[in-house]
């Protein structure tokens, strides 16, 4: 397995593009078109949240039937919280989609991010989707990247390659996130492609597992959007012979898959909006892998520990703090606990190391990619997640997103 | 019941002190005393955070007998995650105060807050406890507010006067906050005291009923702190009859008690770390108070929330992403949810009123108090919280708070 150079179009089939439709306001692309030659098996995972947006609603329905053809993107306006003419205004978007690819309304998804309540400005839509096809190429792949960003500063989009059952084969991947990204697919657009041939039923069984160790592992603010999904096609054109259930090639293809979404993951909380740090955080000898990524998260959504990560202060009492007050802590002992910046130790069975531990942790903070690992001497289990620090840049952000 | 002017030491037979022991750095007052002429009647609510501060399990230690004669405060360091050490540091400060004030050890309250995981610096506190006792006066409840406070931007300081069974009786208090407030007795500290004569039985009643209406109702950060707690005295000064449990003279009393707590309990929120706004937010027509309260804290954690505040932004539907991402949003309809900001109704049946109604929306955000009104017409039960909005200087105050 290696990565290679492109994205979603490296992928035999595919094609993308990314225009300006003008529903941002300053000239950025705002409207991305993935389209595939041929019809591909087709999986989703959506947000949790209770209230979906219009798109998503749209997309349920699309996949009773598990096949799709095209997936039409736009950002700067979620088309969540817009009543039936939302729904109305999706379906539109879906049906002029079909029409200039000549593909059944059906087979096209659509998707939504920006902000929520606001109706969408269809005339700009409808004069835009006949251009969207008419600029479908070979090479869109970053275009179409770029025109899914909202508060994202980068475009994220990767490409792996394999040998499956004989056969190369490519999965590539684009996401968009930033802000409001939380597990349970929080406000996070990611589209998958792949020319692997494989049933829809394994797709989604794959693309479960791969999304549950990726895009459900990374929080940025906690906060769970109404609109977002990782969603993956599958054109079949490698041409391997049947991928079955309880194989190897199935492990591999899951493993894979996993590996890209967790790429991506990473590159989302990197990109948190106003962050200056990845941040791991490391779980490890809980009693149960409930009660590992119960802490993990806990203490990545604590407001204090973040913004100490901002500050580069190995303030670990925070850290602990966060511990105890969660719900998986209950059965914890902090005289147990250790607590590492790196590898270096600044709690030990619940207590400081000191001033020297604490002025290492100082200097290793300084990094851009730093890893938190706490051990609670409870159990074997284990849990990695993602996140970000809390920096006055994402209040900044958040606080003029619709001016 | 009237608001006097004063703090905890406007209650005949209480006195109090502040002064700088040099546990804070920069010569700010850091060590509180609070002293009662007389043994009291004593209560406290405490922290749910698992890994209690050394100072609060000295306290349950001491509450067994719940009998009060003075309370130490220290600001500046939390003795917390300290370990046997700490527990030792907490037990010489109530020995040394009780030695210097001539009562016996187990009167004494202990609170301490500031940085967790560092020693106390006990040299300095040894001398400075003395010199507490010697500062004790009737009119140093001020300088005792002083002392309490860490990141605080005011002392917090409240006097309530009413007459109850025919006599004069005042209650009043002192409360520090501002970060990692959260229901559950987060990072804040209060001291209450009051000349009532009233049971420890029943003041324990009257101050957990009043906690569930002040204190558990406002969040700041969402954390919760390892070191927090409520605590009240009754001297017993006013002379009253007894108060019975089922009276109206003690529903009288946990009433004023209430106001009181709310009153602080509003302070500290308003005081919010780098908090520009005091926001209160009703939840109206839920279908029972857990979902009432349950939504209501789901908006107010929302950094998304809480950030549009700070921006004077009437954006909502991240208020209305909020309750759908929420456990309690599970048997919400969306399209019966109206919210308002004021008297002005934004969104009507889960979609946007306008442009008018923003604009006007957005000219009432730019007011110090704010109210939030969400009408989910699923029911009869509301609830009412408080909580600041979220500004670059909140993280720019938690990035250097150790520095």
């Amino acid at each position: 397995m290696q990565l290679i150079r492109g994205g979603i179009t490296s992928v035999p089939g595919f094609l993308a593009s990314g225009i300006h439709a003008g529903i941002k306001k300053d000239g950025r692309l705002d409207l991305a078109l993935i389209y595939s030659e041929q019809e591909c098996a087709l999986s989703a995972v959506m947000t949790r949240n209770r209230f979906k947006a219009a798109p998503l609603l749209l997309d349920i329905q699309h996949l009773k039937t598990p096949k799709g053809h095209a997936v039409i993107i736009n950002s700067g306006n979620a088309n969540a919280c817009t009543g039936r003419q939302g729904y109305q205004d999706a379906l539109e978007m879906a049906r002029l989609t079909a029409m200039a690819l000549g593909i059944a309304r059906r087979r096209v998804c659509v998707a939504s991010t920006g902000v929520i309540g606001q109706p969408l400005p269809m005339d700009r839509i409808r004069r835009a989707i006949p251009l969207a096809v008419k600029a479908l190429n070979r090479r869109g792949g970053l275009r179409a990247a770029q025109a899914i960003m909202t508060t994202d500063t980068f475009p994220k989009t990767l490409c792996l390659e394999t040998r499956l059952l004989g056969r190369r084969v490519r999965i590539a991947g684009m996401a968009k996130g930033a802000g409001m990204i939380h597990p349970r697919m929080a406000t996070l657009l990611a589209f998958v492609v792949t020319d692997a041939k494989i049933s829809a039923g394994l797709l989604r069984l794959a693309l479960r597992k791969a999304t549950d160790r990726s895009f459900n592992m990374i929080t940025v603010d906690g906060d769970t959007s109404t609109n977002d999904m990782v969603l993956c096609l599958a054109n079949g054109r490698a041409m391997n012979e049947p991928i079955r259930r309880h194989s190897q090639a199935f492990d591999q293809f899951t493993h894979c898959l996993t590996i890209l979404c967790t790429d991506l993951a990473k590159l989302i909380a990197r990109d948190g909006e106003g962050a200056t740090k990845l941040i791991e955080i490391n779980v490890l000898r809980a009693q149960d892998p409930q009660q590992a990524k119960g802490i993990a998260f806990a203490v990545a959504q604590s407001s204090l520990v973040k913004t100490a990560f901002f500050g580069e202060d190995p303030n670990w009492g925070r850290i602990m703090a966060a511990i105890g007050a969660s719900a998986d802590g209950s059965r914890i002992r902090q005289d147990r606990i250790d607590i590492y910046y790196g590898e270096i130790r600044v709690t030990h069975n619940g207590t400081g190391c000191g001033k020297g531990a604490e002025a290492r942790a100082r200097a290793y903070l300084k990094r851009d990619e730093v890893c938190l690992t706490i051990k609670l001497k409870n159990g074997k289990e284990a849990a990695r997640i993602w996140t970000a620090d809390l920096s006055p840049e994402y209040a900044r952000i958040n606080a003029s997103y619709r001016a």
